[in-house]
């Protein structure tokens, strides 16, 4: 095949250590086009720009990629990015490095995975990336490996149209990450807990804080396979059917 | 059973005419606590507020109800209702009615699904409603008998763990409706076009824009239900794992 045409973004902004990296990989396995956001775009989900407007302008940043930073959500960019910036259908679309993890449930509030998605939506292969460590300075080296064996295997083996892939790495030292899992979605779940101060004019504010509960310890569950040592590889569709219960549901309306 | 504790949300804000509808209809059922956005939140999807704090007001508008309007957006409103203001866990959580179809692919975007999606999350009964009509002064009322009866059939059925119900009516007077059909999520999806202009200072912005593409005529997707004037019902779930494909991917990495 010709060099692949990449197209790279995420949610933490186009100047995260962790894009930069997927963009350092990327290079070596064909040409890149960066579409990221030009502000920190976490836990926007799957949020569009209807009701302002948007703009993008092309930066000089590092390597021989191009780099794009938008003013919207990570699902705008990749929209951006498709109707306007690039000059033919990428071959694959990437999202991340992630700094935290989007396992589980996280996979809907993510604006990394929501980039990934929409890509898929969009009829593209694509694969978002996130990294067990939330902090600015985290280290992506571990995980290089891993990610361009990744990539290079979805490359040879198209996924089926409806499918992306939310792949999580754990915090760990090369040398201590056992491989990669294939997984389902844990059955997990943030409980709320929400910080309440007052501000300097009297009125109460709140900053939404929680801890996460993981209410699934199954084998074949990604958080399992996190903390287990390996390489998350989730299958992520966005036909949202509950297939299973419609016949019931069928039968409450007959 | 006791009189249900009902929370009612939206997307389009705590004045939306859609949502006042709802909550007119909810009165008759039980007690209900509205929790909604302060201002417009459309197309929000699944975003959360974790860079900025929040704040709420309990408001006097109509009925019997106690309303509440939030700073943050449709899923933070059910986080922030479970968390400081409802008085217990409630029976059901509704929300709607949207001014604007959600149905297929719109369900990925949309904060009113997303909202009733977070309270799916947190284990509650739980339906997103919308009218396949934009306008802010549609008429609601042609739908109020049959939303009625799909609250009473949920309450009565209680969904099983993991699903929620998106409900969509078509924009038809009362007479003209078929009836509620259970369905599938289109494959459809928007095919971007954004709409270029230049500000005053010389620089280009954009309005995202699109048409809707809906590439799916099987009889029992939801587009396909609407167009033949039925009120569509797709349970929706939240675990997005691909399963029927997790052998195949399986195997690329044995």
């Amino acid at each position: 095949m010709n060099r692949p045409l990449i197209l790279v973004t995420n949610d933490d902004g186009i100047t995260a250590p962790g894009i930069r990296k997927l963009i350092s990989i990327m290079n070596e396995i064909g040409d890149v086009i960066v579409v990221a956001p030009n502000s920190p775009q976490s836990g926007k989900g799957h949020a569009i720009t209807i009701n302002s407007t948007l703009s993008y302008e092309e930066l000089t940043l590092d390597g021989p990629q191009k780099d794009f930073a938008c003013s919207g959500t990570p699902v705008d960019c990749v929209k951006m990015a498709l109707d306007k910036i690039l000059p033919r259908r990428p071959d694959l679309v990437v999202s991340g490095i992630n700094h935290g993890a989007n396992s589980s449930i996280n996979v809907i509030y993510s604006g990394t995975m929501s980039a990934a998605v929409e890509a898929g939506v969009e009829g593209l292969q694509s694969i978002g990336f996130s990294l067990s460590d939330l902090k600015w300075d985290a280290d992506f080296d571990q995980a290089e490996d891993y990610i361009r064996e990744i990539v290079l295997k979805t490359l040879e083996n198209p996924m089926p149209k409806g499918v992306v892939l939310n792949v999580n790495i754990p915090n760990l030292k090369k040398e201590e990450i056992k491989g990669v899992k294939v997984c389902k979605q844990a059955d997990a779940k943030w409980e709320e807990s929400f910080d309440e101060r007052v501000n300097p004019h009297g009125r109460k504010y709140y900053w939404l804080t929680g801890y996460f509960n993981n209410m699934d310890e199954s084998e074949d569950a990604d958080e399992t396979a996190l903390a287990n040592g390996y390489i998350s590889i989730v299958p992520v569709k966005f036909d949202l059917t509950a297939y299973e219960y419609m016949a019931e549901l069928d039968s409450i309306y007959k």
